[in-house]
């Protein structure tokens, strides 16, 4: 299954029949030139799923999409950055609706076709002027190029460096299927998706059950296994919209191009949660924490979620030490079943514990390996047939600056 | 039940038939001139309970203790800072044997009435030779006058940057029990206790029964609800000695004095937990959260640690930044039952979100209560009766700093 797609340019335009753009509309802070509004246009209705946080408080959009979902076939994605409509009650959801409604005007659709994200400070309410302002800008700012892709990719973005987003190819029965992505990621990445939001577009003709399960088969294989802070936000959403422009025939669960489909889907998504562990908030270091020879997958998992979320461990990936202690201290306290002294810890691929003991590979080449910007710790527990795998990161005394002053200031500045 | 008891100076020396010893034996660094073994001896048998670590990874000696204490009466405890003897195998064992045996010899009794505790770096073996060298000066040191006590608390330190010790009084009956402790903490300090000793010592006679049952109860109410960086530790130990020789009619479950000697160890421990949190590592606050109106106390217990271990709350803290969005978005991960439109966020007394959304309380006042170096914040769901609470800390970017570079520190030391 290695190298069926090929990558192309474009992310989110890359499909036929999609539109995107970016503008600035001041949503954080009215002086800034920072693009902050996303619009993502299908020309054709598009099957829709989308998968939302499972935190219990969810900002407005969040439920505002959830609700359109189950009432329209979508044609539009409005999204904001800089303020996330959380925790603003009826006020919020007026405003999430009025984010529908001004997207829709502006495009000649009905506002239950238009799909609401926000990213941002919770607890603030939006300045809905501000958008409603800017909304002729934004139609007139849709494009097909991948430059319009990126003014959207980067009106996404919040405390994200730079903007996300991949494209790529399949063939099915000889017709070119193309999926495309934008995503922003950057602090509270944690399982269930965490402060993400990934749009992805595909102009393949798929049905609409077998789009919900590749969905989510492809999202609990990659933004479900990343996590940086441990945190899990308000308003999460991966939504994907597929077309139908690209002539296959209709994929059906099991059916021919589902597998393809899937496993293409799966290696775009994988790609776009990488990208958001490689761009979290102030980190060093990318690290693969890969668990085997668990009792069961869910063991392993555990085993995963404990050692990456460790803030003792984090700490250690930060000043480049190969402590495997804290590792297996992690590994102690995570609630899977394990044996003390069947445990095998490996940076990349040095042993340096053994059956739950110091090995005597040398510090200097442990260290070597913890150095490098991204490597792999592995645990294994040589008990059973478990797996799983997590992307995390370390944890930085930049990371605790930056996320020191959050709500004061943006208060300030509102 | 308020002020049955008296504080007292003297530490675990405090009450009848205690003496501590605290000598250098440069169990982490040959050089260093800090005191690394602690001695406590009873000079009667003392009935002995212990609560030691839930991690699977048991330390040597947490796995020998708990075999001693189940084949004799104690008389006696070894500790150690600067070497946990953790993930140290066949070899560990047979040094925290050695610990035992040393001790006994100095000291007259037999191996199995000994204790043994060790704290420090995981993964590396105990230089048990730099014990055994130094064990009749131990011997020689013991004393039961308030610097021994001291001493002992300073020789059980590791990144603690003051020793920790309290000693109380209660009358029962006429008589006069004394109860005394030391500990140390810093960091890994969470739900079922973490890295951290603490020692208790009482005059008290009381049946082993209801020695167990209080000590659980303090436990339960203290050292389980402090927690800074939501690690566990491999050594985690709570030992209470408890010798008879007040004089009192024996302490049973339910019988007299058992509610004021329950209320009192509970009160030892709860100061001696606040003293470990307020000493954590490179903190900056000390930050009491309460949870008040869920379903149940269970439900309570999940939100006051989700709060109260999310970085990204910690960070805000840190920054004495009001940042109740990122409160409510760990009280909605948390996994408790609540209704956001419920919920109620307070920085001590002042109100910064009812029913989920900003009050106008000014932003200033706000920051004048986390600009304090103690506050509580309180989060009313506004469901139920469940109760619950736990001390905690900021995250700093010291705390990283600090936890960065022990292993190949410590490596490169020996």
């Amino acid at each position: 299954m290695t190298n069926d797609w090929e990558a192309i340019e474009g992310g989110v335009c890359a499909p036929v029949g999609f539109r995107a753009a970016g503008v600035t509309c001041g949503i954080k802070n009215p002086d800034s030139p920072k693009r902050d509004l996303a619009l993502i246009v299908t020309d054709f209705p598009a099957e829709t799923v989308g998968v939302f946080t499972q935190n219990e408080v969810k900002a407005a959009p969040v439920r505002l999409s959830q609700t359109y979902l189950r009432q329209a076939i979508p044609k539009a994605i409005i999204a904001n950055s800089g303020n996330a409509n959380a925790c603003t009650g009826t006020v919020g959801m007026e405003n999430a609706r009025r984010m529908a409604d001004t997207a829709a005007k502006a495009l000649g659709i009905r506002r239950r076709e238009v799909l609401v994200c926000s990213t941002g400070i919770i607890g603030m309410q939006m300045p809905i002027q501000r958008i409603e302002a800017k909304m002729a800008d934004a139609a007139a700012d849709l494009g097909n190029d991948p430059d319009a892709n990126n003014r959207a990719a980067e009106a996404i973005m919040t405390s994200d460096t730079r903007p996300k987003s991949e494209a790529i190819r399949i063939k099915v029965a000889g017709k070119e299927i193309r999926l495309g992505a934008i995503a922003k990621g950057a602090g509270m990445i944690n399982p269930n998706m965490a402060t993400m939001l990934c749009f992805v577009t595909t102009d393949a003709k798929i049905s609409k059950a077998e789009l919900q399960a590749a969905t989510q088969e492809a999202v609990d294989h990659s933004f479900n296994r990343i996590t940086i802070d441990g945190d899990m936000s308000t308003n999460d959403t991966v939504l994907v919209m597929a077309n139908g422009q690209a002539g296959n025939r209709s994929i059906t669960k099991g059916g021919p191009g589902s597998r393809l489909f899937r496993a293409a889907l799966k290696e775009l998504m994988r790609r776009m949660a990488k990208k958001i562990v490689a761009d979290g908030e102030r980190i060093t270091k990318l690290v693969e924490v890969v668990v085997k020879g668990a009792y069961t997958d869910a063991d392993a998992e555990k085993v995963a979620r404990a050692v990456a979320n460790s803030k003792l461990v984090k700490c250690s990936w930060n000043g480049e030490d190969p402590n495997w202690g804290r590792i297996i201290h992690a590994v102690g306290y995570s609630g899977a079943r394990l044996r003390e002294e069947m445990v095998d810890i490996y940076f990349n691929g040095l042993c340096a514990a053994k059956h739950g003991l110091v090995t005597d590979t040398p510090l200097d080449a442990l260290q070597k390996e913890v150095k490098e910007p991204k490597f792999r710790v592995c645990i294994d527990l040589n008990l059973g047939k478990g797996e799983y795998n997590v992307y995390t990161s370390d944890l930085s005394p930049e990371y605790v600056l930056f996320n020191r002053e959050e709500y004061a200031a943006a208060k300030q500045k509102k």
